[in-house]
């Protein structure tokens, strides 16, 4: 008897479509590509074109040509009606002529990370795009900086992906591709999961958004961004092992799976929230967390503006659904950890904490106020800030990319 | 402009059906009423019918035939194929002429609550549906024992309700139909609403199941069986004292809303569960909590039967969706609430204590411990169990029903 699924379905409502050949397929692939004129692609591109290829982009075929663009950016519709939230585009210096095929090139990476049949180049209003996706034009913005650092052109066509990118090899069983969460969550027997999105390590309050989507949901897929992040955010490997030791302290076995996806951060704040509730369908989750300033950088957004654009998009729009979550901190007054919506009173005393305080606490080593995060997991990020030498640290405010 | 409420639709998908007439309409019924033949109605009768006539057990237009009895005992839906999952039947000692119109009289009131144009009379293997419907014949079953002392024939037809029974007058703001609970929810812009349901004081268990279901939807009806209690129970006065108490302290302004309803409790645990999410759906609210051995009594039913149920009903049966949620306590070693889901381990020094321990504990003025319930709620407690002699204290716990 063939086995139903529970799970939300992929995106689009067919099947996960990953865009990487196995075994013979692939080395033949990546043989031919190997003869083809090389296109260098960015670290955003990269990220993306490893998204495609293990499928957690469905139903995508490729890089959008000018319909699609057009569609996403204004409507966040592709021209045949798919929702979609955010252009996922590849830019050159020239046009190509249509048919021509080529290798994608990843110069940090120096490997060919695909090719591309190109079906179409086309030139883009960029600073259209950066208002309709990012609600501004700034300069400072990283993901605006990122669109109008593109190249003239836009190149569109259907991709076979020749890479993963490296991030197996580095995260080993936590870089899990849609296929492995789904088979997971069905192993599990979890029919509702809630996607966890974090570039961060967890302290309590990311900790109690996790327990409350366990409450009501079967699962929690801890859902890390392993590509690039801004300047002074924590390596991913350190990272990861915080996380880990959370799960392994302070919550229940078979609850929680940490995973990761390869994709660079856009920082587009609500755009961005509806691009992680789509892939999260795709890797099988009924549910992402969304929480306060969801993927969201400096002022740019409001703080629940990526609460409201789910309400604004159709119901046919996607399946997974968002959890909406206010600001989360421990209370004294109350003795626990409450939210602005569950703590009662404004004058309560709440341990709130910026990044950066944190930051400046950990590396000047100085006591970080109890119940703002475990024991276990402050260890681990001291340890990380006493590695770094006051020079380093300098650097790695700059450069921002130390583990990579 | 017309508003379009964003709240779920009442159940069948209509309008709200209250059977009580009003003003002029209400004083000729009830004057209609006098000259009739008398038929005296249980407690759980009585209860029903309030509900008819505030429209919380919408759309049903009074005590259910033989048809329909029979589709709700066995697949829970009318003959209509409308979901219902308890039957809803008034009983009289003979059969009854199909056209008789007759004053539904509640001998403890000494009031005419409704009158019911008969339609017909019909006998019911009483075992069956106590099979069936509470998955015992076991007449220790409080549920079971009211269905077994009905009288030899069922009697059925369309109501008008002429009374709430008392409920307004008792409980003022606190006694709200579903058309009230509705506008205010409406009032206050709420469009996600978990309904707790309770028949006693809360604790903090209690109340972090109310702070989760906060945390993910807009707003909380803590909602109290305001008829009849198993010996035992605190009286509805206290109760709702207490949980107002918590409510003023606890949470936030504009977070929950304290309200009743006028049934009795029937203990049919699973069965209970969806007949609570039934008029859930009419009161307005889209989550109803599900906790931990939702509306048992005793050993009758598994901790989660209510949990499963749910998934067996089929998807258009209800709109209202549980909340399903794990036994909740205070931890220690957690340093927070938590649940069999989210403690991590069994070792674990949790707050565990059964109600009456903790009747136990307060009636003997010994300390209830520290993080098991709030100072406040604990004081309005103790007072009530100061306030009985240890003689009434026993008449309590045999009449079950002191305040009311």
């Amino acid at each position: 008897m063939a086995k139903t699924s529970n799970l939300v379905r992929p995106h689009g409502g067919g099947d996960l479509n990953p865009l990487m050949p196995q075994g013979d397929a692939l080395a033949s692939a990546r043989a031919h590509a190997e003869s083809l004129p090389k296109l260098p692609i960015t670290s955003r591109e990269s990220g993306d074109l490893i998204m495609l290829g293990i499928g957690g982009f469905t139903p995508l075929t490729g890089f959008m040509g000018q319909a699609d663009w057009q569609g996403v950016v204004d409507d966040m519709r592709t021209a045949d009606g798919l929702f979609w939230p955010i252009p996922i585009t590849l830019s050159a210096d020239e046009a190509v002529e249509p048919g021509t095929e080529l290798a994608l090139f990843d110069e940090e990476r120096d490997t060919i990370m695909g090719t591309i049949t190109v079906s179409e180049s086309y030139q883009i209003d960029k600073a259209h795009e950066c208002r309709e996706v990012f609600k501004t034009e700034d300069d400072a913005h990283p993901g605006v900086k990122m669109v109008m650092a593109q190249k003239a052109w836009n190149v569109a066509g259907d991709v076979v992906v020749l890479s993963q990118g490296g991030f197996p090899e580095e995260y080993g069983e936590q870089f899990m591709t849609p296929a492995q969460t789904r088979a997971e969550f069905e192993k599990r027997g979890w029919n509702t999961i809630a996607a966890f999105q974090t570039r961060n390590p967890m302290h309590r309050s990311h900790e109690y958004l996790a327990k409350v989507a366990l409450e009501v949901l079967d699962g929690v897929l801890i859902h890390s961004l392993l590509g690039k992040l801004k300047p002074g955010d924590i390596p991913a490997d350190v990272r990861s092992n915080a996380i880990g030791t959370l799960i392994d302290n302070y919550f229940k076995p078979n609850t929680v799976i940490q995973a990761g996806y390869p994709l660079d951060m856009r920082y587009a704040g609500p755009r961005e929230a509806l691009l992680h509730a789509v892939f999260r369908q795709n890797y099988g989750c009924s549910h992402l967390i969304v929480g306060r300033d969801h993927a969201g950088v400096g002022d740019y957004y409001g703080p629940f503006d990526a609460h409201g654009i789910f309400d604004e998009i159709g119901e046919d729009a996607l399946e997974t659904q968002p959890l909406k979550m206010d600001w989360t901190f421990w209370c004294n007054d109350c003795n626990s950890m409450a939210s602005m919506k569950t703590c009662p009173s404004d004058d309560h005393d709440r341990l709130l904490l910026s990044g950066s305080k944190l930051r400046k606490l950990l590396s000047e080593d100085e006591p970080v106020p109890e119940n703002f995060s475990r024991p276990e997991v402050l260890e681990i990020l001291s340890k990380h800030y006493a590695g770094i030498e006051t020079a380093d640290r300098v650097t790695v405010e700059l450069k921002g990319h130390s583990a990579r």
